[in-house]
């Protein structure tokens, strides 16, 4: 029984990497950015993307795909924003996989489109599995949740291009040593780009939104 | 292929059931008590256990099964605390099920124990599917989440006997309402019972600990 799981678990991760390929270079062909966005439930990925589409909303043409296991909470908020917005429901899954995103980005339409979020589930777990096809992988490490997450959930820190320490605000209240998650996220990953952020306040978001704008920028001169 | 997937997913779903069944009705007649203990990374899963074993280690013999993707961290935290612990690795996957489970308690031993915490992977949706066999499912919110997580993820909401409220010694950083999260959670699930609780300071734990050794000895009569 195991090894049968374990064989449509294999083929379902290669049909996964092929559609993700096909995503990958068919954006890359028209100098479209997407950026898989990733944490933990309430780690603040919509409040990143408010602060981002601040930022660089006005220099780029920013799409952003939301993916909850249900409720529409998110888009709503992303869509006062200003930006273009769908919604996706993944029908009680715990992650999107290549397939889905290829969907999401058809009817979000990417034709009109420089910069493209996926606001992939919240966990650490699964969607560090799932490559869907995007240019850059970003995932948020809150404050709250403890500098120790490198170590119980390291896949999402070795997959990940970025990593955002979220909640900078809160860290007179809690415990948390930011040399020590940098040191275990960089053990995993000696090429993460760490930014410390708080998107409560906006502090460190201008360095981020530079940051992004450069990998948009190299993007475009690749065509 | 979508089809092939459900198919091993329902099977999969159908025997963990059988198997979920067969636990609780062994724990059940020796009078053990199993608590499947669940929240995202970092919401406080292994301070509520140990909050919980200062309050009822003197009464009871209190065994810990500890899941992690990786890592010995919390195993040797509880350890210390005094309880007899296992630390079970799910090799990547992101929940436990019920014969995951059955060995853990094969492992650990259940002869010389009165009451038993099943450490979940922290994930909010996944460990929500699998019935591990559990006397009791208690979830925790912790504040820096938010209070619209009930929205998200409703599943865990709905299959959860107790939710608690945990890192409230935080609440005035985050903008956290308590009555709208129990009403969200209440919305789903009216029988849910909720504990709002500071693992760091240990407010409404002695609430907590009563009311689990009410169900415990309530479990003990029914022999």
């Amino acid at each position: 029984m195991d090894y049968k799981i374990i064989d449509v678990k294999e083929r379902v991760l290669a049909d996964n990497e092929r559609c993700a390929a096909e995503t990958r270079s068919a954006l890359a062909e028209r100098g479209v950015l997407l950026v898989n966005l990733m944490g933990s439930p309430g780690a603040g990925k919509t409040s990143v993307l408010l602060q981002l589409i601040k930022r660089l909303g006005a220099q780029y043409r920013i799409g952003v795909m939301e993916a909850d296991v249900d409720s529409d909470v998110d888009a709503r908020t992303v869509a006062e924003a200003g930006a273009k917005v769908i919604q996706l429901h993944t029908g009680g899954l715990c992650h999107m996989d290549a397939d889905m995103t290829a969907r999401g980005l058809e009817a979000l339409g990417v034709g009109d489109l420089d910069l493209i979020f996926l606001e992939n589930v919240g966990n650490l777990v699964c969607p560090a599995e799932f490559d869907v096809g995007a240019g850059l992988r970003m995932m948020i490490l809150s404050v709250p949740e403890g500098d120790d997450k490198p170590l119980k959930y390291p896949l999402m820190f070795r997959v990940s291009d970025v990593m955002l320490v979220n909640k900078l605000d809160a860290a007179e209240v809690f415990d948390f040593d930011l040399d020590a998650a940098a040191a275990r996220a960089r053990a995993l990953n000696p090429d993460i780009e760490i930014f410390p952020v708080s998107a409560k306040s906006g502090e460190g978001f201008d360095a981020l939104a530079d940051w992004l704008a450069k990998r948009l920028e190299e993007r475009r001169r690749g065509l």
